[in-house]
């Protein structure tokens, strides 16, 4: 259901288990980032009026989720603070074509294949991290990125066929899998 | 309590008043690139936890009032489209200093002064407009674009102490009111 061409290990688990706080503050980042790649996209494809509202929901959902993030990190005297990004987003959008509509279809995708990305690292988590609370906490988010995920490869089909769509979504999810799998040593939610 | 050196001519009316499709068509482009300018902030100064709440009221409102504008133009049958901007919103963005924290202060204070004009330019079209159901909208917009004003204004002290911003406003307001006497032949509301 995700398009996602590899599961999230548990060896990511593992090596990021001894950083959860470091994992927690990447989150907040994670759903701001979210929410201006909504905005983003608004922005540029303003002339689509279910395009428009879909982005505002999302941007809704996703600062509502930043803020519950805070709410988390101060509840635990956790400083949210700036901390330098992994490379996993940066990867992704070098993969995005130039020309319209093209672009739109690429933008569009690799979002949605981030959200299916952050759903598999909170089931993850929610499975793994040995702290109710937080286990709680991610599995709360599972359903919500799941269902933007589907959005935005739904969103993708105003900009290209049906079967455009599947055959981009499988370039950019074999794309992702292998980005994902080279790793990063900074502990993060797509590291 | 605008802190608007000018206020808004009604020569300003008179011009736009046979192209008032046109502006309501870049009302809508105001909406829009209010809410994505509180996100780019919220962006910027993300560790402020005060300016993230605000800027998420912000961008809320201002994706509520984009598709209020989106409404009014489908039932008047206006499609909603790209339109050049006027240059109001570039000359204003150079004033902005470069270097933080000066860079906060100024980026607020311009978001503020736009929200003033904004405000001030409502108050013309809901007394002029020869059109109740247009009049009444734009008095209903009124109140909410003059306490983001406020908002922007007090953000702004997060930056700087009370006495700075009071100075750096009149003189970015001086220039403010400079840029939108020069005028622009596109009938927009900042032109």
């Amino acid at each position: 259901m995700l398009h996602l061409q590899s599961s999230s290990t548990e060896g990511w688990f593992r090596r990021i288990e001894p950083h959860l706080e470091e994992v927690l503050i990447d989150h907040a980042h994670c759903e701001h980032k979210a929410a201006a790649t909504a905005m983003s996209l608004l922005g540029s494809y303003i002339e689509s009026r279910e395009l428009c509202e879909e982005m505002t929901r999302i941007i809704d959902e996703e600062l509502e989720h930043f803020f519950m993030v805070l709410d988390l990190l101060k509840k635990r005297n956790i400083q949210f603070r700036l901390q330098p990004p992994g490379n996993y987003g940066r990867e992704l959008n070098k993969l995005i074509r130039n020309n319209e509509p093209q672009r739109a279809v690429d933008r569009l995708l690799v979002a949605s294949l981030i959200e299916a990305r952050s759903c598999q690292r909170f089931d993850l988590l929610s499975k793994h991290v040995n702290d109710p609370e937080l286990a709680e906490f991610y599995a709360s988010l599972f359903e919500s990125e799941a269902r933007h995920h589907t959005t935005y490869v739904r969103l993708a089909k105003l900009f290209a066929t049906a079967e455009e769509v599947k055959k981009r979504l499988e370039e950019l999810s074999a794309a992702e899998t292998e980005i994902i799998s080279r790793g990063h040593p900074l502990p993060r939610m797509h590291s």
